[in-house]
């Protein structure tokens, strides 16, 4: 990478700009890989999630910190999905010949920030040119307790389905980012937030580790592509049918009226639109004190019942008295 | 990825792949994540890797299922040269449109071969679609023993330098395969097993374990970018200067052969070619009985004495009786 001068200056150049690491991190990035120490009498979570220019990302609309903020976001959201808490983070940069120092320093000050927002230390990683698209592709290993464990196949018929949150805004701020590249509109004004939930994800850490600890949920998963998918996600594993009620659902309120003055169904839009990066969980009638008690430490994060689980097989949406299919999935592929 | 199907249909495809899960696998690739019991004692070693399309690999040099087993064995590497033993892997896989389902099955025939070889299950992983090269990026755990672990700054002066296997096979074999690809060659003959090492590299997972395990090992790294700079990362770590004894090397005679016929320095030649994957160990004049133990049970991978680290501060190479400087490094950057 000729902009950038050698890999091991790279290397040095991140390396000093990692805080310090914690007790636990043995052997800290340089070496030929890392040495953790597990925590104690805790499972261990493991996840991979790569962000790609042009298939995740355009630099038009986030900036390279976000990128990096996003990368480690994602991995994150994922561990909490399971009940874990994150731990460690390897970082692997696929860097474009065009690539430059300041370039690093904005995807590490992105990387940086979420790391420290979730107190997840930088393993390790590796660094290797790109021919082709700008990849954070980043690894991460969290802990759970033994029986704590939040799969996806553990629902039950009648056991309510509740999301954090709200949904819609990721995939609204970035369609009015697309909308007002073209129209070299730059003011999001009431879009604000809809653009920032696209560029930065809030993973729900808090809610999803606690969501575990408590055993208020039987199966949990993020809406990293939408919320229809994951319902329809977790009613399969589980084996049984789910049924949501569209008058309940979170939307968000600018991304309803942007879906809306778009002429497109906001509840559809919302229920596919992915990256909302919440966290829908199954949670049993007899376990609704455990729910109330993870909302009322959940610092505002609002869980709000959409529907439950049915023994019946079909997965619906009640939407003004008549019972529609879900509305299809969204996929990143 | 129109030619692939949907992203669900590829990942349930590979799942159907995988041999059955070992019991400390306790969710399995399906879930937002993995959890996996932790080694009892040991602590865990972290690392990742990739093998990108244009950087790593030519598809007219190996075939996808040389790069799936690629992508495993250089990380399995890293995990030897900690004297760890790797256990799971993630894969991140990278795919460019044009990607056919019997691509990805060539890519899961190598990575589940070198997975099989070295006892590494498939914990999990992740799909995209890539806009430019075909990637296959891989975090890796494994455990070790605290004590036992081989960390690159543990050499003291006065440790002899000791190198598994033979050195400049692999780049000997890329560089007969460009050359050849010019003037459109097929039969390799004497050169088919340098041109498998750059295919197919052997990681030295057993020797790698067994010098953590007896501690006969001081410090420890592989040679994925050259011994030359493998010596100057051990010593600069370590705090010494180094010596090797050019006329000790192992070159690959093959490889030897094949520099020479080109007019090149085969020692210089072998030395900062990349890609080997054997691993350099400092060992202390008193712990030679336990490296003669690892001798033993390595199954014929040699393990030659080429130097030893000094307490004078330069990193030189002795060659007809002359001091020189080691030749300048590889860098896969």
């Amino acid at each position: 990478l000729s902009s950038l001068g050698s890999e091991r200056g790279v290397i040095d150049h991140i390396r000093r700009r990692l805080p310090a690491a914690p007790a636990s991190l043995i052997v800290a990035p340089g070496d030929d890989a890392a040495v953790v120490v597990p925590e104690r009498g805790a499972f261990q979570v493991l996840t991979t999630d790569a962000v790609v220019e042009e298939i995740h990302f355009d630099r038009r609309f986030s900036s390279l910190s976000d990128v990096g903020y996003r990368a480690v976001a994602v991995n994150a959201s994922d561990i909490a999905a399971m009940g874990g808490t994150p731990t460690f983070a390897l970082l692997s940069l696929l860097l474009p010949p065009s690539t430059s120092l300041a370039d690093v320093d904005a995807l590490l000050d992105g990387i940086l920030e979420m790391a420290s927002e979730a107190r997840i230390a930088i393993a390790g990683g590796n660094l290797s040119r790109s021919p082709g698209p700008l990849v954070v592709d980043v690894a991460m290993t969290g802990h759970v307790r033994p029986r704590r464990i939040l799969r996806r196949d553990g629902g039950r018929p009648g056991d309510g389905l509740y999301v954090t949150g709200t949904i819609g805004a990721a995939a609204a701020g970035l369609e009015w980012l697309k909308a007002s590249a073209a129209a070299q509109r730059t003011d999001a004004g009431a879009m604000d937030e809809c653009v920032r939930r696209h560029r930065r994800p809030n993973p729900r850490l808090r809610v999803g580790a606690m969501l575990g600890r408590t055993r208020a949920g039987t199966a949990c998963m993020d809406l990293s592509d939408g919320l229809a998918d994951a319902v329809r996600q977790i009613a399969e594993a589980s084996g049984t049918g789910a049924t949501i009620d569209a008058s309940l659902l979170p939307l968000d309120p600018a991304a309803a009226a942007w879906f809306t003055s778009q002429g497109r169904d906001p509840v559809a839009a919302a229920m596919t639109g992915g990256d909302d990066y919440e966290l829908l969980v199954a949670v049993p009638r007899k376990r609704g004190g455990r729910l109330r008690g993870v909302q009322r430490q959940s610092r505002g994060v609002p869980l709000t019942r959409i529907g439950e689980l049915t023994s019946e097989p079909g997965i619906v949406l009640i939407r003004g008295g008549q019972v529609e299919p879900l509305p299809t999935g969204f996929s990143h592929f």
